[in-house]
């Protein structure tokens, strides 16, 4: 791939968005940053392959002391794509650094913590890039929607993740966030056609059709929570997210953008290299 | 793939080992059930799309309320390429299906536990797939190496971890383990292989060439491990480990086999799929 030193952080900056968000400005059906899908696939298998490499040595890195880890934050309505993201971006790396948790209605034990509780259980570790399917955003998202909490109760949270986000970011994660963004009348393809498909029933959720009646109150809630919480250590990239082709693309490349700027390096052995070649060839 | 019923499990028979077993009469370079590495290559990739329906098979299964899950145990000397057989094999599965765990050296706290006490924390839930890049066995192989345990001791641990692995299938677990047996030569390749790459040096360490040393006491130790704990219900099987692409082929079938052992086809939706059609297309 080669990024020169002028197209860092292409992606981020081309994506990433600061309050005011209108998401209905946004084309849920666009392609910022890449011609076609043809285009996409091209860019997409060569970075499969320096993401592989930059995997490796943020994995090494850690080995020899490094602290520096990635966490991917993907938020989305249901069916924007978020599992097939991780598949084909994670897929092309080695399973042993990556830490995926799919969030999920949060069960008894979980309600009895603070909400970061569960959150803090799967951050990444050194080394390792973390990835989070839906996250701490829906603490803020779904009560919201569904009016459980007070706006003094929301504006505390907001302060708790800014703090949590930022803590994260001196310790050493990079924290990368992507609303996938979906298209409404998208989302109803992809409904039925899981309701079309025997193998994709399974898929399927009833109360799926319940948070889509909510859709306008949905994408207001997002619009105040990515406009309050899009900061300059940790901002929110707005991925269209119509064209799967196109979100995963644009999320392999806000990860090698990120890890291309840890800089990272081979580290210098700890050890005399001929010194155990000779040890070695003795056996 | 299409295997036939009288195929069924050919993997598994072809490389499962009964006691006693003469690891020096199993030829580490040998490729059985495949002609070469091009015919390797063809039967990997079909099988790779077998493996990710059947691992989405198993996945929907458990959110039905199916109990069934697999784990891969993988035990191999350093250079064995368990790293790599788990990168190739999981690469084709969905992330969010696999649950990946290294054991290292135990730590402080885990050596203040039960030896299975890591072990238990790491275990896949229903749905998914655990591999373990080494293991229990660690605590039955190294201890018996350095000898720091009596033979006493040995033997309860041997009845412990046949009841551990026992409670595991009767849970819905099917249990895969396989020995990554490489050649005493091939080893020393890969470890100067190591050194002489600058992107490989961090792979390396100063105590692989003391471990080194200890060949023969580990092969002896493997050879009773494997005997004494190869059991109907969790067989071991031994994997020719010289060439990684055969390696990595056979654990890819194995765990095929295995999953379509458990016979799981689409499960039935607990909704009325017109009834959720109509409420879809009314909003």
């Amino acid at each position: 791939m080669g990024h020169g030193r002028s197209q860092k952080n292409s992606w981020s900056r081309r994506l990433s968005v600061q309050a005011p968000v209108d998401l209905a400005a946004i084309d849920t059906g666009g392609t910022p940053g890449v011609l076609d899908k043809d285009a996409a696939a091209e860019i997409f298998d060569a970075s499969s392959r320096t993401l592989s490499k930059l995997q490796e040595q943020l994995f090494a890195d850690s080995l020899y002391g490094g602290r520096n880890s990635v966490l991917i934050v993907l938020q989305g309505m249901d069916t924007s794509g978020k599992g097939g993201v991780v598949k084909r971006v994670a897929g092309a790396v080695d399973p042993q650094g990556i830490r995926y948790h799919a969030f999920k209605k949060p069960t008894e034990e979980e309600l009895a913590h603070h909400y970061l509780w569960r959150v803090e259980r799967e951050l990444p570790k050194p080394g390792q890039i973390g990835i989070f399917d839906r996250s701490h955003y829906e603490d803020l998202l779904v009560p919201r929607v569904h009016e459980t909490i007070t706006s003094e109760q929301l504006t505390e949270r907001y302060a708790e993740i800014d703090a949590f986000e930022k803590g994260l970011v001196d310790g050493g994660t990079t924290v990368i966030k992507a609303f996938l963004h979906l298209g409404e009348a998208e989302q109803k393809n992809r409904l039925l056609r899981r309701l079309e498909r025997s193998d994709k029933h399974w898929k399927f959720n009833p109360g799926d059709v319940d948070d889509r009646t909510l859709w306008p109150l949905f994408q207001d809630a997002y619009e105040v929570v990515l406009s309050t919480t899009s900061t300059a250590h940790a901002p929110w990239h707005v991925v269209p997210a119509d064209h799967k082709w196109y979100s995963a693309l644009a999320v392999q490349q806000l990860l090698v953008e990120a890890l291309q700027g840890l800089e990272l390096s081979w580290p210098e052995p700890d050890y005399d290299v001929d010194e155990q070649r000779r040890r070695l060839l003795a056996t």
